[in-house]
């Protein structure tokens, strides 16, 4: 396989994809036609010659994954798809970009079979793949034996101008490199075009010389548009770097073989009916047929998915011998591979009684940890660069690096991903998407808004990844301002599939990690206090769990105040004030609001009932508490610098000012009479 | 000045700047000592021998930028700012991270006298910069005459190894290369260590070399610690090269004199009393006395202040004669550093009437650019490679390039960005921390996410930055999920200090710019449509410049319909069927929250008034609308590709499904009976 054979197919083979790009967005009269036709080539090579995959079963775990991360071109990844006999057929390329569609206007993991992850925001797949790369040297390291090679898959990426240009790529490249990720293979679309027409617009950076400061191999192929041993070669060159990851820049033209190629006019708009007739002339097809594919072409992508087929069916056999030579590993292997968590797990998490001593939400997670990373070593992640602040690393913990550093294995489960926020969090997308992983993260909860392009696509890709959001408030204290959060938890409980979990104490913090161990298909963000917090009388990890419930009961009351995180203990302190002047008061918790929403109507409206007004008190901005809540009290601007008890003083967030609230807000609605019915009572 | 003169009180002002950043982080028992000890070098070279600025008048217009990108080590700033004599005293210094001081954790500009730009969150006082370069180079070609250099100030930047990994800073320093910025001196403080320890476990790429592909000029300094003529010659080396931007790798120690320099130890803890005496005692200080600046060093800052007030003195007078040579440009210079906006400007501002041709609101807001740049030629911006999609660049706009590009001129306002949110986002930051612009940037509403952590610091520290959001919802269609925004208007509305609007029509744009463009301390997003909507019978821009407004009034209504943006067309159908039936409905269009919640409460009342049920339509999240109304309907997950009309209807979001709606929720309260009151009545 070292040397090129030019097979007399491949040119009706480029073809066929060049001009089945062009019908295909012709037809949705929407999309973007230049960068698959002019990437026809590289990936007519790569899969033909190289790529190892099982159509019939998309996900065999040892076969190659593909990324698009220039998703816009996904005409080109639907066609590969189609003809390699993927569940895509010719009709769903002819929905291409129509509602219900197999053929999104974007690839969408998960929605077409073959999309291993969704791309389109630029630089996301970029970054993605890092995290599939990541994933195999880990899973290599720590299954393979001597003679089973089972998992030596490579990931190869296609990406373009645009993710070149995104910073969150950028990151991820410079981690790639340290890695020494030598199973990535990445091919640069270098086509001198991008929406705003010539890249010398503002785009002139040596990109060779930058990827070669981060370590990686470079690689260049002139003639990206017809060199096909060029471009055979550079992989076979990229394959035999094992320690690092390799760009091959293709220098193609966009739009090969249209009237306007080489243009910004064919990146974003279809081309013109007489356009696509000449180029089929052009290209030895016929020029009247659209949707057309010569029977040579689907014989050889048939052949292609025949050879995938039984490299799967090998690996199954190498699978079932390593079971009976390595029985425990086997049955670790494929639990992983299944998803299904160890039996039990959920026995280790910590349980405290309220006696127990007050501590971080941070360091209760770091406890959770601990105990459960053991008997859980699918959990593999890692901080940007914050690891004594979010303490994420357990004192078991090996680091994930390249041996030759001295600093861990591929083996290790602790990623040191520096201060790359955005693309710690694409590339835990890329690594959850590998499958076999349960990828953390964690950063201050701030900077997860860093991120917030990547935490996106775990939610509409239901990548389960779990965000460690220290430092998630004012209490953060001196850092002030620049550090707090005010507006991020909105943002993020605004979010589908996303839930965003504030624990208020240890039972609530073991809560967050079952439920969002448990959620397989959504990710979670565990928002967590630097300051120590009071174990409370009635948390336990059941109650918890269900995203909200009652801390302090009492009946006939005349408010309920309902809270999260660290503010729950601010407002029991503020209901024992009350209850001391006569006020009849109830506290609800409510660390999780989209696990709340799930409950039936019947519990929630036990919990948030009618009767009394509610109160919601919290130490960020009160917008969106109006669903659960009549009235509302926190940040309504930004924080400030100081010692963590004198900010809140300052914000009025203590007990006593709460319970000066409540007097109004009690005395308000005994004002205003009536009814004071519960806000979940809707029609809608 | 091109050759180093050693001065006796050198070695005693690092010094004391040393034991300053020791007694400073250790009397507030938080804080990070050991970047400013490593930097105080480089720090005295640079404000000793070549910085300009006017400490009694730290707005003059002329005056070096000093940006501390690494702004944890902002205990450098505070120190260098009293030294030189910036409304900073010795006792504010010693409040260093307290409630209320001007010395908080982080640097914020418009708290703390001389401070530029808001740093702390990584990578952004990076970018800054790079709008502060570009804002010279602007502003420079602009008005600079023969013999009136007026405008040629230099901008500083010190940066650590966090920022370096950050992409918005490999973004803007990508950028910054094409740009040839020679205005811009960034020193990258090489001190090898970061949170996680050594540099070694994450960052090990060649900056140096990646500098060099952006095409920047790279020079070392191999003794940062000591070495000061080295860093004298480097500076005098950056500032000859006039077309590239210069990065000056400084070699440090952090937290040079103390016991455990050069360790992750000093980084962001207090120096132990013993470790500071001792370090004070080599340096040749009273090893007993804190904060203790001797009095040679106190002289020579003093003379560095005296000599920056003479420039701004000869500065005003080359000023004045500017004026007298060139009074048109005089005018226009001083008009725009006073942040005035031309006389007369509104009236350009186009006006609609309701049988106007409906418009995508993205081409509406390109109508009022065309109309207003030429009056406001402050309005400088562009888009981050979706101009031909964004609309911003008119046809009189030339580009924001260096002549050697032949593609423009510094005098040109349309900057071309690049697929760069985060950089372009943070450099509009420094843009408008400059003076004199006005700065405006585009992309489309769902990767305005992408730069979150630039826009909320340009809300923080109050940068009239103008977000031109296009593709603002589902309404974008064939491109999908991966595009369509969901939680992010949620996001920035919940987002202190920031304007977010959704206009609905013509007037509403205008009115949308009206008010951005007067509210000099608040940055707006503009969230614009891709698909045509109709201009609204009763919109004006003084009524949809008070945030919300009736578009159909009706007495005794049975329910009000509250909308934003392309919806309020939609709700407006509904309302046409609904009277048909009988249903008597008014419809409200809340464009701007925040402007909303600043009228008068009367005002806000009379719009969404008691009596009726509340509705509240928009084809996003409805996270939050339960502030306004009582009913909320819109997207309850994610979108989906395909034509806009199919998707609407997919989610039901047209007029005939809006007024079903409306009547389920007319019919569930009038069978609850009670008086219904507005969401705005309330306690709090
Ligand atoms: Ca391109
Ligand atoms: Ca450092």
């Amino acid at each position: 396989m070292s040397k090129f054979a030019q097979d007399p197919t491949d040119d009706i083979c480029v073809a066929t994809i060049r001009a089945l790009a062009a019908d295909v967005v012709g037809k949705a009269n929407s999309g973007h036609p230049g960068a698959p036709m002019g990437m026809a080539p590289a990936a007519h090579v790569l899969f033909s010659r190289f790529f190892n995959a099982n159509p019939k079963n998309s996900k065999w775990f040892n076969r190659d994954r593909f990324v698009l991360s220039n998703g816009h071109a996904c005409a080109l990844q639907y066609i590969l798809l189609h003809l390699l006999g993927y569940k895509l057929s010719m009709d769903d390329l002819k929905q291409f970009r129509q509602i219900d569609s197999l053929t999104p206007g974007h690839p969408e993991a998960g929605h077409t079979d073959g999309i291993e992850v969704t791309t389109g925001p630029l630089g996301q797949g970029f970054a993605n793949g890092v995290g599939l790369g990541i994933a195999q040297a880990h899973l290599s390291a720590t299954f393979n034996k001597e003679g089973f090679n089972l998992i030596d898959n490579y990931t190869y990426v296609f990406t373009g101008d645009g993710c070149m240009m995104e910073g969150v790529a950028s990151e991820a490249a410079s981690l790639a490199g340290h890695l020494q990720l030598g199973n990535l293979i990445y091919f640069y679309d270098d086509n001198h075009i991008s929406i705003d027409g010539d890249t010398a617009v503002a785009f002139t950076e040596n990109v060779g010389q930058r990827f070669l400061s981060y370590g990686w191999q470079v690689l260049h192929v002139d003639d990206g548009d017809r060199d096909l041993e060029g471009i055979y070669n550079a992989i076979v060159e990229a394959q035999k770097e094992k320690n690092k990851p390799t760009l091959i820049r293709l220098r193609t033209t966009i739009g090969y073989g249209s009237k306007l190629q080489g243009t910004h006019g064919v990146h974003g708009s279809p081309l013109k009916a007489d356009d696509i007739q000449a180029l089929k002339t052009k290209f030895g097809l016929p020029a009247d047929k659209t949707f057309y594919v010569p029977e040579d072409t689907y014989k050889v992508y048939a052949a292609i998915a025949a050879r995938g087929a039984a490299l799967d069916k090998k690996w199954d056999a190498l699978l079932a011998s390593y079971g009976q030579k390595y029985p425990k590993e086997h049955a670790e292997l494929t639990r992983r591979i299944a998803g299904k968590l160890t039996d039990g797990w959920e026995k280790s998490l910590p349980v405290y009684k309220s006696s127990d001593a007050a501590q971080a939400s941070r360091k209760l997670s770091e406890i959770v940890l601990t105990a459960i990373t053991p008997i859980l070593p699918e959990l593999m992640g890692g901080s940007a660069d914050l690891t004594s602040s979010n303490l994420t690393r357990t004192k078991a913990m090996v680091d994930f690096q390249p041996e030759s550093t001295g600093l861990g294995t591929y083996k290790g489960t602790y990623i040191r991903f520096g201060v790359r926020e955005h693309g710690m969090g694409a590339i835990a997308n890329g690594m959850h998407a590998y499958g076999g992983i349960i990828p953390f993260v964690a950063t201050f909860m701030n900077f997860v808004s860093y991120a917030a392009g990547a935490v996106r696509l775990s939610a509409l890709s239901k990548h389960q990844v779990i965000w460690v959001a220290t430092h998630d408030s004012i209490g953060l204290g001196e850092d002030g301002p620049t550090h707090q959060p005010i507006e991020t938890a909105a943002h993020f409980r605004a979010m589908p599939n996303i839930d965003f979990w504030r624990p208020a104490d240890g039972n609530e913090t073991s809560a967050a990690y079952y439920v969002a161990l448990t959620r397989k298909h959504t990710p979670s963000i565990l928002s967590l206090s630097r300051q120590n917090l009071p174990n409370l009388e009635e948390s336990t990890i059941e109650r918890a769990a269900k995203g909200g419930y009652v801390v302090l009961e009492e009946q006939g009351e005349e408010l309920t105040i309902v809270s999260a995180g660290s503010e729950v203990s601010i407002a029991l302190e503020a209901a024992v004030q009350l209850r001391s002047e006569g006020v009849k008061v109830r506290v609800v918790s409510l660390p999780c609001w989209s696990i709340f929403d799930l409950q039936p109507e019947e519990y929630r409206l036990s919990v948030l009932r009618s009767g009394a007004p509610i109160l919601a008190v919290e130490a960020l901005s009160t917008f969106g508490w109006q669903k659960y809540s009549h009235e509302q009290f926190g940040m309504f601007g930004w924080g400030a610098s100081g010692p963590y008890k004198k900010v809140y003083e300052k914000f009025g967030l203590t007990g006593s000012n709460i319970a000066a609230v409540s007097k109004k807000v009690v005395a308000f609605y005994k004002q205003k009479g009536g009814e004071v019915v519960s806000p979940l009572v809707k029609a809608l």
